[in-house]
């Protein structure tokens, strides 16, 4: 599984003395544009070629509180992929090990002016790529 | 069910020209709070009396993006609550009636050292409208 | 001057227990876009023709913090508008009057390119419309 | 000079297609995070001593923006020390070396009750510290 990590920014915390719970939305959208830089599928290159893939469904389960003076570690993982449409799976892990919150995105794909699209069809060679990356499901 | 409105910011969108999903999180979070005013337990006040309710679970089914002009509905009911747990449901739709997105949160009540605790024993006279406030399930 | 005010977000806070720093920025743009479209020149509109108007500069200093549970306004004013560019100052106020924050911005306006282009000529109505907002210096 | 580097994320983006303002506030506390950090006055630790600095005036440039797909760095050094306030200043450089900003952020110390204290008698050994670390005003 891709591993992501950086340390919680203070401006992430809210007056419970935690990480606040929309900043994880944003954890799993680094943690997934640092795993599609990583295997040669760029994101900002997707968008060059036409190709966005914005999120259609998210869902997160709360754990365990994070802080600031905390690393975090996303560990995720591709689920699905059908050519229209992927799934990622996530782990939000703490320094110590402690799970902080599992989480999944569904995406599609859209064109410029926001009409689902093939990526098989829009990029034929991202989509041989794309389901090379599928790991069977068993988190 | 309660209505929350308010226009789309402009730091709320992305380079995708429409708002960027995580603000749908924190919309979520504003319609619950300014709810919660409305019905005389506002959060505020909860969180004086020493108990506070994070979020334990997030579900956001995106339908349809919202953009910079627009103004934004949400709609919530509370549909669970049992002294311990609160669940609440969301509908976000733009001006033109459309729906944006679908949502669920879910909460625990905790004290002030993070440790769960029941709405019942920490503020009973609160516990007692809590329970007024549940809407039987059918959006 | 022009007024704009809203609740403080339970998100804006940190764990300083108090608004976040970053977050008064953001209060600006929101007064900012008000104003704009309570004078009927909205910033949706001004983009639609092609112009937008990016932050060349921000100052603010901040004199007291804002806390969850209070609503904030702001007042601005325009004080400078020269064809090119414009500024704007802010003063943001607490419920109980006291000052909160006092702010400025440069503005400058560019088309979609990123270049720099003057509103006179870019949209000629409009820059009669600006000139007319200026205030004469004496927060 | 400390130096901070990190990618633009994509939800920092807003529809102009360039990082959104409000962002440059964020990414300059980051790099003061982490400077502090290397220099072993690490600003979690300050915090569980009773000591908080909050920022009571900051200033932006900006030259040119900043896109997703780019590293940013920053570049800071301290400016100014006093035992109750200080002042960092800071440079923000794109990949290709191009000035995207300039900064300059003002703070003092206060204690858990936001009341103005000076870091000499609160935590004598910080105060010897930070003395060492000012820089010659001289970018």
């Amino acid at each position: 599984m891709y591993e992501y990590t950086r340390p919680v920014y203070y401006y992430e915390t809210d007056q419970m003395g935690v990480v606040h719970h929309s900043n994880y939305i944003k954890w799993l959208e680094e943690a997934r544009t640092e795993f599609f830089k990583d295997v040669k599928l760029a994101y900002v290159e997707t968008e060059r070629l036409g190709v966005r893939c914005p999120i259609t469904e998210i869902n997160i389960k709360y754990k365990h509180p994070s802080r600031f003076g905390d690393n975090f570690k996303v560990f995720l993982k591709m689920t699905q992929y059908t050519g229209v449409r992927f799934r990622i799976k996530y782990e939000v892990i703490n320094d110590d090990g402690r799970l902080l919150a599992l989480g999944e995105t569904s995406h599609a794909f859209i064109d410029k002016n926001h009409k689902p699209i093939s990526l098989s069809s829009a990029i034929p060679e991202r989509h041989e790529e794309m389901k090379k990356l599928i790991v069977e499901e068993q988190l």
